[in-house]
C-alpha cells in the first residue's frame, strides 16, 4: 500500500510543481505603468491586511480546538486538525497572493491582446486550483501514510479515522470563517460602493474617486479567491476523508479494506494529472470565445479523467469481483460510479450555465421583467432562483440511485470523490474570475484605453458564469455526499454500539439503540432543526452584508462631505480607511453565524439527551445531518443560481436588451436601473449567504462525527 | 356515540345560524351613495364572474376525480369527495358574496365612525369564519354519522376511513386551485396596477382613472377571501380527518376506539361555540386600538377554549386512564395536548406579529435599509424572511416533543385539532382584511372625504398583520400536523401489510416491507424530491404572477393610449376588460402548478417501483411526505412573514419614518419608493406562492393516502 500512497503523493507534488512553474511565469510578465502598480499595491496591501487579521482571529478559535481535540481525543487528532487548517490557510494565502499580483499583469497583458490577458488570468486561477487539490491530497495522503507507516496504526484503527476526521474539521473551520468573512467583506464593499457611487454620486463602477473602490477590489480577492479556495479545499478533504472512512467501515475485516481506503486517493491523484494536462488546452481559439477556451480545458480534463479513473481502478481493485462489503460489487461497478461523478459534474455545469448564462430563457425573463420595473425584476429573479433548484436536484437524485444500485453507499462516495477530483480544474475556472475583475478595475482607475477595459469586461462576464458553475458544483457534491457523511455517522455509531455490546469498551454507547425511522418524532424534530440551520444562517449572513454595506455608505458619504475635492479629482480619497473599516466589520460579523453550524449539533444532542435519552439524542442528531442537507441544497442552489442570473440580466443591458415588444433598452435606461437592483440583491445571495451554506452543511456533519469520537474516547 | 355526534352537529348548525344572523345584520346596513353602489356593483360582478369561471374549471377536474374515486374505491368515497369539495366551494362562495356586499357598507359606516366600520367589516369576516368551521365540521361529522349509522359500517371500517380521506381530498383540490388562482389574480392586478398606475402614470392607489383598479379590488375578494376560506376549510377538514384516522388505528381493537374518533370532533364543536362567544368581544375600546379589539376577541376565544376542551375531554375520555393505544395515556394528558395546541397558536400569533408588525426590529430594519436604496431594502427583507422561520420552527418542534411525550402521535393530532378549532375566529380576523381594503378603494373612487379613507386605512393596516398571522397559523398547523399525516400513511400501510400477511386480502401488499430509516437511500431520495415541490411550485407561482402583472401593464397602457380622455377624467376606463383578462390569465396559470403536488406522489411511487421494488417505492413516497413539509414549512413561513414585513415597512413611511440618523422620510421620498419595491416583491411572496404551499403540502399527503387506498382496493 505504501508504494501506491507514494505515487499518490508524487501526483500531489506534481500539482505543486505546476503551481510553482505557473507562479514564476505569471510573476515574470509585465507589471504595467507606475500608476497601475500603485493601484495594484493598494489592493495587495488591503487584501494582505485583511487575510492576516482573518487568520489571526481564526487562530484564536483554532488554538482552542487544537488543545480541545488533544485533550478529548489524542495528539494525532490534534495534529490532524492542525494539518487541515494550516494547509487550507496556505492554499488560500498563496492563491490570493498570486491573484493580487496577477491582476495588474492581466490588465497590462490585455492591452496587448485578449489571448494574452486570458493566459495570465487563467494561469493565476490554475495556481489556486492546483494548490487546493494538491495540498488537500498531500495532507490527507501523507498523514494517512504517517499514521499507518511510522506510527504503526492499522488503516482502520480508530486513531487513524479520528485523525483524518479532525483533518477535515480543520479544513471546515477555516472554510466557514473564510467563506463568511470574505463574503461579507466583498459584498459589503460591492453593495455599499455601488449604492453610494453609482446611484448617489452617479460615477461609474471602479471610478478612482469612489473611496470604496479599492475595498471592492480587495473583496474580490479575499472573498472570491481566498474564501472560495478554502471552501473547495474543505469539500475536497472532507469528501475524501468521508469516503475513506466509509471504505474502512464498509469493508471492515475484508482483505481489501486497505485498498478501499486507498482507492479514493488514487482517483484524486489521477484526476490531478488530468487537470494539469487540461490547463494546457485553455487557449483562445479562432472564434475568440473565452467560454469556449475554458470549456475546452474542462472537457479535456473530464475525458482524460475517464481514462485516469480507469487506471486507478485497475491499479487498486481491478475490474473483477471485489471481496467483502455486504453486496457483491465489482471493480467495474466502482469505475462506473466514478463515471457517474463525472457525468453529474458535466450536467451540473450545463444546467448552471443554462440558468445563469446570457441568451437563455431564465436570464432573458429577468431582463424582460426589468422593463416593467424594480419590483418585477426582483420577482422574476426570485422565481428563477426557486425554479433553478429542480434540475440539479433531479441530477443528484439520479446520481444517488445509480451509484447505490451499482455499489452501495461506498459507490456513492466514489462518485463524489471523482466529482471532487476535478476540483483543480474547476477552481482554476473560478479563481480566474477575481483576477479579471480586478484587472478591469485597475484598467479603469489607471485610465487605460477603453479597449483594454473591453477585453477585461469580456473576461469578467465569463468569470460570472464560471463562478456560478463552481458554486453549483460544490453544493451538488455536498448533496450527493450527504448520504456518505450520514452513512459515516451511522456506521461509526453502529460500530461503537456493537463494540460496547461485546464489552470491548466504548461504555458510553452501552444500550444505545438509535431509531432513524421517519416514524420516530425525534427524527422529524432533527430534520426540522437541521433544516432551520441554512435559513437562520442565510438570514444572519444577509443582514451582516446589509450592515457592512450601510457602514460603507456612511464612510463614503463622510469622505465626500469632508473632502469636497474628491469628486473634482483634486483630492485623493482615503481608500485604506474604507478597507480597514470593512475588515473590522467582516471579522466581527463572521463570528456568530460561523459558530451556528459548529454548535448546533452539540446543542441538539445535549438538549434531546436532557428531554429523552441517549438513543433519541443520537437519532435526532443523525436526522439533523440530513435536515441540513435537504434545505441547504435548495437554499444554496437557489441563492447562487438566482444571484448569477440577476448579475447577467444586468450585463445583458450593456449591449442593449431588446424586449418582447422590440424596444432596445440600453445602459442607463430605466430597465437597466431596475436590473441593477436585482444585481444588488443577488450579490449577497450568490457571494455570501449561498456559498457559505456549503461549509455549513459539512461542518455540521463533521462536528457530529467528532462528537461521536469524543464520546467514544471519554 | 350518535348522541354525541348530534351535539357536535348542533354546534355546527349554531355556527351557520350565527352566520345567517350576521348576514342579515350586514345586509341591513346602509349601502351609501349611488356612486358607491355603482363601484361596489362592478367589484361584485367581477368577483362573481371570476368565481363562476374558477368553479367551472375545477368542476371539470372534479368530475374526473369523482368518477375515478367511484371506480377505484367506492361510491361512498366518491360522495365523500363531493361533500368535501362542494362544502368548501359553498363556504368560499357565500363568504365572498357577503364580502363584496360588506365592502361598500363598511365604507359608508366608516364615514360615521371607526367603530361602526370595524363592526361591519369584522362581522363580514366572522361570517366567512363561521361558515368555514361550521361547514367543515358538519361535513365530516354528518358523513361519519351517516356511514356509521344508516349505512351500518363500523367506525374503523376501511370504507369509512377511505370516505373521510376522500372528503379531505375534495377540500384539498378546491383549496389548491382557489389559493393559486385567487392568488395569481389578486397579485397580478395589484402588482400590475401599481406598476403602471403609481409608478408610470403617477396616480395614487385606487384612483378611478386606473383601468386595473376594479380588478385589484376584485382580487382582494377572490384571493384573500374565497381563496383563504378554501385553504382553511381544507386545513380544518384534513386535520380532523387525519386525527380521526389516527385514532382509529391507534386504538384499533380497544373499546375506546369510537371515542378516539369522536374526540377531535367534540373539540372542534366546543371551539366553535367559544369562537362565536369571542366574536361578541370584538369591539373598539376606549383607546381606539383596532388590533386590541380583534385580539380581545381572540384571547377570549382562546381562554374559553381551555374550558371547552376540558368539557369535551370530560364528555368523552374523561380525565382518567385511557384503555388501549400502545402507551398508558390519560384523558388529562390529552387535555394537556389540546392546551399545547392553543399555546402554539398563541405563540405563533405573537411571533408573526413581531416579524410583520410596525414598531418592532424586523420591520424597522427594512424601513432603515430602504434609506440606502431599492437593493438594500430587498436584501434586508430577504434576510428578515429567512430569519423569521426560526422561532416558529422551534415552537412547532417544542409542540411535537411535548405532545408526543404526553400522549404519543394521537396527542400531536389532538394538539393540531385544538389549533384548528380556533379557525372560526382566526378566519374572521383574516377575512375582515379584504373587506376593509375594498372599503378604502370604494371610498377613494367615490371621492368620499379624506377622513373616511383614514378610517379605512387604519382598518386595512391591521388587516395586513392579521393576514400574516393567519398564514403563519395555517402553515404552523401543517408543520405540527406533518407527523400526523405521515403517521396516517405509515399506519395505513402497516395495516395493509399485516392483513396481507395474515391472508386477509390486500394482495398488493404481500411481502412489502418499507424501510423508513434515513440510512435507506430511497428515503433520502424521497426527502429531496419532496423538498423540491415547494421550491418548484413557488417558482412557477411567482412567474405566473409576473406574467399576469405584465399582461395588466400592457392592457392599462393600451387603454391610456387609445382613450386619452381617461387620464383627464373625461372618459371611463374599461374596467371589465382588465377583470376579464386577469380571470382568463389566472385560471390558465393555476392549472400546472396545482397539478404538481397532486401528481408528484404518483410519479415518485411508480418511478421508484420501476427502478427498485414496492417496498422502496412506499419508502420513497413516505419520505417525500416529510420532505415536502421540511422545506415547505420554511418556504411558506419565510415568504408570508417576509412579505408582511415588506408591506408594513412601506406603510411605516406613510406617517414618516425616522431613520437612524434622525432624518424623517415621508411618503414620496426616495426611501419610500425603495420600500414600494420591497412591497411589490413581497406581494406574490405572501399572497400567492407562500400561502399556496400549505395546500400543496396537504394534497401531497392526501394523494399518498388515497393511493394506498386504491392499491388496497384494486
Amino acid at each position: 500500500m505504501s508504494t501506491a500512497l507514494i505515487v499518490v503523493l508524487l501526483c500531489g507534488v506534481l500539482s505543486l510543481a505546476y503551481a510553482g512553474w505557473a507562479i514564476r511565469s505569471v510573476l515574470a510578465s509585465d507589471q504595467g505603468s507606475a500608476r497601475m502598480q500603485e493601484i495594484a499595491g493598494a489592493i495587495r496591501e488591503g487584501a494582505q491586511a485583511y487575510l492576516a487579521r482573518q487568520y489571526t482571529t481564526i487562530a484564536v478559535v483554532g488554538v482552542v480546538v487544537f488543545l480541545g481535540s488533544w485533550l478529548l481525543l489524542s495528539i494525532h487528532a490534534a495534529v490532524g486538525f492542525l494539518i487541515g487548517s494550516v494547509l487550507s490557510g496556505v492554499a488560500g494565502f498563496i492563491g490570493m497572493n498570486v491573484s493580487v499580483r496577477a491582476n495588474v499583469r492581466t490588465a497590462q497583458a490585455a492591452s496587448r491582446s485578449l489571448a494574452a490577458g486570458l493566459d495570465i488570468a487563467f494561469k493565476s486561477g490554475a495556481i489556486t486550483g492546483m494548490l487546493v487539490a494538491g495540498l488537500a491530497l498531500i495532507g490527507v495522503a501523507a498523514y494517512f501514510l504517517f499514521l499507518t507507516g511510522p506510527s504503526g496504526y492499522a488503516p482502520t484503527d480508530r486513531t487513524v479515522i479520528d485523525s483524518l476526521v479532525s483533518l477535515g474539521f480543520g479544513a471546515s473551520l477555516i472554510s466557514i470563517f473564510a467563506r463568511l468573512g470574505g463574503g461579507i467583506f466583498t459584498k459589503g464593499a460591492d453593495v455599499g460602493g455601488d449604492l453610494v457611487g453609482k446611484v448617489e454620486a452617479g460615477i461609474p463602477e471602479d471610478d478612482p474617486r469612489n473611496p470604496a473602490t479599492i475595498a471592492d477590489n480587495v473583496g474580490d480577492n479575499v472573498g472570491d479567491c481566498a474564501g472560495m479556495a478554502a471552501d473547495l479545499f474543505e469539500t475536497y478533504a472532507v469528501t475524501v476523508v468521508a469516503t475513506m472512512v466509509l471504505g474502512a467501515i464498509f469493508f471492515a475485516g475484508s482483505p481489501v479494506v486497505a485498498t478501499a481506503m486507498l482507492y479514493p486517493l488514487t482517483i484524486c491523484a489521477a484526476c490531478i494529472v488530468t487537470s494539469i494536462v487540461g490547463t494546457f488546452f485553455v487557449r483562445l481559439g479562432a472564434n475568440g470565445s473565452i467560454m469556449g477556451a475554458l470549456y475546452k480545458g474542462l472537457w479535456v480534463t473530464t475525458l482524460l479523467s475517464v481514462v485516469g479513473i480507469g487506471l486507478a481502478t485497475a491499479a487498486t481493485f481491478g475490474f473483477g469481483r471485489v471481496e467483502g462489503g455486504d453486496t457483491g460489487i465489482s471493480g467495474l461497478n466502482l469505475f462506473f460510479c466514478g463515471l457517474v461523478g463525472l457525468v453529474v459534474t458535466g450536467l451540473i455545469v450545463f444546467i448552471t450555465e443554462y440558468y445563469t448564462g446570457i441568451g437563455y430563457r431564465p436570464v432573458r425573463s429577468i431582463s424582460q421583467a426589468s422593463v416593467s420595473g424594480h419590483g418585477t425584476n426582483v420577482i422574476q429573479g426570485l422565481a428563477v432562483s426557486l425554479e433553478a433548484t429542480a434540475l440539479p436536484t433531479i441530477v443528484i437524485i439520479a446520481g444517488i440511485i445509480a451509484t447505490y444500485q451499482l455499489a452501495g453507499l461506498y459507490g456513492t462516495g466514489i462518485a463524489v470523490t471523482a466529482m471532487l477530483g476535478l476540483a483543480g480544474m474547476i477552481v482554476a475556472l473560478d479563481a480566474f474570475g477575481p483576477v479579471t475583475d480586478n484587472a478591469g478595475g485597475i484598467a479603469e482607475m489607471a485610465g487605460l484605453p477603453s479597449d483594454v477595459r473591453k477585453s477585461t469586461d469580456a473576461l469578467d462576464a465569463v468569470g460570472n458564469t464560471t463562478k456560478a458553475v463552481t458554486k453549483g458544483y460544490a453544493i451538488g457534491s455536498a448533496g450527493l455526499g450527504a448520504l456518505v457523511l450520514f452513512a459515516a455517522y451511522n456506521y461509526d455509531l453502529q460500530y461503537f454500539i456493537a463494540q460496547a455490546k461485546a464489552g470491548q469498551g466504548y461504555a458510553y454507547f452501552q444500550g444505545v439503540a438509535p431509531d432513524f425511522s421517519l416514524t420516530n418524532p425525534f427524527v422529524v424534530v432533527g430534520l426540522l432543526l437541521g433544516g432551520l440551520i441554512p435559513y437562520l444562517f442565510g438570514g444572519i449572513a444577509m443582514t451582516a452584508v446589509g450592515r457592512a454595506a450601510s457602514a460603507v455608505v456612511e464612510e463614503v458619504r463622510r469622505q465626500f462631505r469632508e473632502k469636497p475635492g474628491i469628486m473634482e479629482g483634486r483630492e485623493r480619497p482615503d481608500y485604506a480607511r474604507a478597507v480597514d473599516m470593512l475588515t473590522r466589520a467582516a471579522i466581527r460579523e463572521m463570528i456568530v453565524p460561523s459558530l451556528l453550524p459548529v454548535l448546533a449539533p452539540l446543542v441538539v444532542f445535549f438538549l434531546v439527551l436532557l428531554i429523552a435519552d441517549k438513543s433519541q439524542a443520537f437519532s435526532a442528531l443523525g436526522a439533523m445531518l440530513l435536515g441540513v442537507i435537504v434545505t441547504g441544497l435548495f437554499v444554496a442552489i437557489s441563492m447562487t443560481s438566482g444571484g448569477g442570473a440577476w448579475d447577467n440580466a444586468k450585463k445583458s443591458f450593456e449591449d442593449g436588451f431588446v424586449d418582447g415588444a422590440g424596444t432596445r433598452h440600453m445602459k442607463g435606461s430605466d430597465a437597466h436601473k431596475a436590473s441593477v437592483t436585482g444585481d444588488t440583491v443577488g450579490d449577497p445571495y450568490k457571494d455570501t449567504a449561498g456559498p457559505a451554506v456549503n461549509p455549513a452543511i459539512k461542518i455540521t456533519n463533521i462536528v457530529a462525527l467528532l462528537l461521536l469520537a469524543v464520546l467514544a474516547h471519554g
